[in-house]
């Protein structure tokens, strides 16, 4: 959705107006465009240019090493001649003049009449096309032009900033654009000032292969790939249109094409780079990011551009244009060698000695972790349904995270460890792997539990029981600075602690203590529906919260609930309190 | 949407490992996130951070004169300790370490946990909390961060970049905080990689004014308002929070949040930017663009950053990272004195002399002129909705703006100017007003019409009018490049001009030639609807406009229907054919 316009039928020169406001210090508006302030000996005028929507297509590339000036049209659709005519005048510094721009009808023709014009004045002016798109025709010639404006606008702003001469700088641009070839993905559409419908679309579920820049199909639609298997098909779709006698130094462009972001694209290239480099490419300078879009089109697209030792220097060389800035200068002086890494700083190495008593209770404290981990997989998708109400839904998957990475620590020190350890390796990987507020808050809690039973002790009884759980209390309580009623977790432990301390003072068997106070727990995770949370993110959404319970209560009130039906966790408490 | 991915649930990883790649030659990853490789001097480490989904906050912003290092959660969630630990012990140079991110309880947490270890090792850390949000609390200590993580983190690097120790390098980014207000604005949710439906919505037609950048739900929702309108409401509301002793030098963020773009954000600052400097402020090197980003959220925030002339060195100092690189050098030497201004290419000054026979033409070309900018306007949406089956919809809208500009202008030469002259300044104004391929065409042809029509000429004859129309058509055949059948104007224009031909060859009335021509016009103009496009911009689109008659080919017809039927050209065309 384009949002932001006064009159839609404005929104190209009121975009400009802000663009020329903010980019003042080092390019001036002309009529049709904008132009670069000048700097040093005149050089050829590297004019590039098209419709709006682009950006940094393409007055976002007007600056010292790229464009000299742009022509800015309407959305998608061609400046006129005139406006060709007037940026290229502006722009022309005794040396020519290069117009430079995508393969459409509308820019061939008015790019065409304002060089015609210029020629006809005295005005040496040339015409450099970018063909790039191989899903748009099987003939190059006749293929549009879409990212790959930017290799050949770069290539040539670098050789006319490097001086060449028109002839050069030309020879340049056309050998950039012969050894550049583009194939695109739409996953979603634009929506142009002022409509309320989108320009195109792609069916839900689906990639359009090679859908151009303003909705112009491709080659086909396909259901949405993983990212691995979408880098495949650009990988092996570009390459197999490899122009003749191609090398294998390569200049690469993963271009975002408007609402697909900067860490999918990161992603992308995760999957992207490999596959070049096991095929025997190099990658000089490659670019991720919006080099060229469309709006707030959903998509991306992968250029490859072979180099010569002339075509890589111009590409590596230094540009400072608005949207595209490189500068070797700031890079030369890092020391390659990198930090030093840094020690595992979640597993120590080694476990600490323990009594036969605390390595009898980490067999229970291991049995519970298993059945908490057990129960939140079961439990995972209703857990991030409840918190999707007013939060961001991952609950579900932060929990069971944790609550396996905390497993697998505590089976890794199995055997060996006493439950004071055990629960506090258990602890600090919980809160390592799930990260968030609540694996901070789990991973405290059983790093407090832990310490609360020292691993020397000859026996545990029940007063050990209690002051691990009101450790485990305690650490969640002064760390999250929350208090009961708030709707958090605690609204569900709290309640579970105090029915847990008093029953066991009644001489209550441990077992059936656990088992009561679980009850409690459940109930009391179940009333939070009630409440209107206090603290932490999800405080702004607290109407929205009422009538559904607190998610970390509830998952809370599930470990409880599932460790005290652990046939192995009761035996043992009931074994405890025989031994007592 | 968030699209591209192998699992969702390794995201974050998998899109490290993406930008890792991308930057090996400036950055390197350690466990938790990535650090700058080093560079001259030991500094005091800014280590910045928080959940991913942001870029590039926050690994985008490691690099010279910014963060020394960023810790890198899972999408939307802090952290974990262990983290953060790693990346700041990692960072870390000897000279101490400062933990800067977003006010945000599970941040608090786990970079806290983190400072005490640090800290507990010998490792002098300090916490800076960013607070800038204005609609998320009264109370300023209780705000959230967003967009102002920049100015704090930007303003920090700077300074230990300068060599501060880490007693000046918190002071300023305590001050920075302090003199920094942010307010935002949602249009639209984002979407969580994996998930199928957005985790917020902003109800269609409305913003969500200080919506947080998780959908944390802000002020109010309010229908959209005009860019003007949003300005002022950002403007006013950010000024009106601040800071006491506030000076009217100020640094300005307008931050993009994913889907809003960049011509729509230099839409909003063309009105931002007057409105500040209207109530005094001097604006220092504002940045407008993508700085903290949700995914692919619609929506954007104003920051404004008070600066003192410590802050402002900071603040405008260089910086090279992956994602924000300033560098005063490339703009020293910029000729601020700008390009000589272009004479006005559209209205030649002059109206050549012109004979009174050509003066008199000229009132029937203003009459066609005059009717044709009427019938497009009253047929404005029925050609766009035509248009929309397989184009981008705007043909209504460009013939509107082509003839309402060809219009104008000749009635600018009325009076004085021949029919020759008058069509050429039309066409010329018609092509520079409408751009694009039928701007072009129609200015092309109206010119070559012009020419046709000699103004030194005693008398008009029939052969005139039918050299005139052979002008016109051709000049639409050269340029476009299309024939007969390809579905383009030609398919009304051409029969019309045979039509016209055949028929005042065999002696008929011209108004009555004109007449049945139009009605051949409109016929085949109809027929095109059993066509597929060959040329242009529709081609790929062949299928799907299968159906439909071409808009050119319609609004041709519509054209040359409405001036056969204008009284004035009617009688100026009867009697041309008595004098003759």
């Amino acid at each position: 959705m384009t949002t932001i316009f006064n009159d839609p039928s404005e929104f190209c020169d009121d975009q400009l107006a802000g663009f020329v406001d903010l980019y003042a210090d080092r390019l001036r508006e002309v009529a049709g465009g904008v132009v670069a302030l000048r700097s040093g000996e005149p050089q050829v005028a590297v004019v590039v240019g098209g419709g709006s929507g682009h950006y940094p297509a393409f007055a976002g590339l007007v600056g010292p090493g790229l464009a000299t000036g742009a022509v800015v049209g309407n959305v998608f659709t061609s400046p006129s001649a005139a406006q060709v005519y007037s940026v290229a005048k502006a722009a022309h510094q005794g040396r020519g003049v290069i117009l430079a721009f995508g393969n459409y009808a509308g820019d061939v023709m008015n790019f065409g009449i304002a060089a015609r014009r210029l020629n006809a004045e005295g005005i040496d002016t040339r015409v450099v096309l970018v063909t790039d798109d191989i899903a748009s025709a099987p003939d190059v010639d006749r293929r549009r032009g879409i990212a790959g404006d930017f290799t050949v606008f770069k290539t040539m702003g670098a050789a006319a900033a490097a001086g060449l001469d028109i002839h050069e700088v030309e020879r340049v641009g056309r050998a950039a654009n012969d050894s550049t070839r583009t194939l695109g993905v739409a996953f979603s559409g634009c929506t142009m000032p002022g409509a309320s419908e989108p320009l195109f679309s792609v069916p839900a579920g689906h990639l359009g292969l090679g859908l151009g820049i303003h909705g112009e199909p491709g080659i086909r639609d396909e259901p949405l790939p993983t990212a691995r298997a979408l880098a495949g098909t650009l990988v092996s779709s570009v390459l197999g249109q490899a122009p003749a006698g191609a090398g294998n130094r390569i200049g690469v462009i993963l271009n975002g094409l408007g609402a697909t972001k900067y860490e999918e694209l990161f992603l992308l290239w995760g999957a992207i780079a490999p596959m070049l480099r096991e095929r025997g490419h190099r990658i000089v300078d490659p670019e991720v990011g919006e080099l060229v879009t469309s709006l707030d089109m959903g998509g991306c697209s992968l250029t490859v551009f072979w180099l010569t030792d002339e075509l890589e220097e111009y590409w590596s060389a230094d540009a400072y244009t608005p949207a595209y800035r490189k500068q070797r200068a700031p890079l030369q002086s890092l020391d390659t060698a990198g930090p030093e890494p840094v020690a595992d700083v979640v597993h120590p190495e080694r476990v600490p000695d323990a009594g036969s008593a605390a390595r009898e209770l980490a067999r229970t404290v291991l049995a519970g972790l298993r059945r908490a981990s057990a129960t939140l997989e079961d439990h995972e998708n209703e857990l991030g349904a409840i918190d999707a109400v007013a939060g961001d839904g991952d609950h579900g998957r932060g929990m069971v995270k944790g609550a396996s990475a905390a497993l697998a620590a505590a089976e890794a020190v199995a055997g060996t460890a006493g439950a004071g350890w055990m629960l506090r390796v258990a602890g600090s990987a919980w809160a390592a792997r799930a990260g968030g507020t609540s694996g901070v808050l789990w991973g405290a809690a059983l790093e407090a539990a832990g310490r609360a039973l020292p691993d020397e002790a000859d026996a545990f009884h029940r007063q050990d029981l209690e002051r691990a759980v009101c450790s485990f209390a305690r650490a969640i309580e002064e760390l999250g600075g929350a208090s009961l009623g708030d709707k958090t977790l605690l609204d569900a432990l709290l309640p579970f602690a105090g029915a847990l301390s008093s029953s066991l003072s009644e001489t209550m068997d441990p077992a059936q203590a656990w088992c009561e106070a679980s009850e409690v727990a459940t109930r009391r995770a179940a009333s939070t529906a009630e409440l209107r949370p206090r603290v932490g993110r999800a405080r702004p959404l607290a109407e929205k919260s009422l009538g559904t319970p607190d998610a970390g209560a509830t998952s809370m009130a599930l470990i409880l609930t599932a460790v005290a039906r652990d046939p192995e966790v009761l035996a043992t408490l009931g074994t405890r309190e025989t031994v007592k």
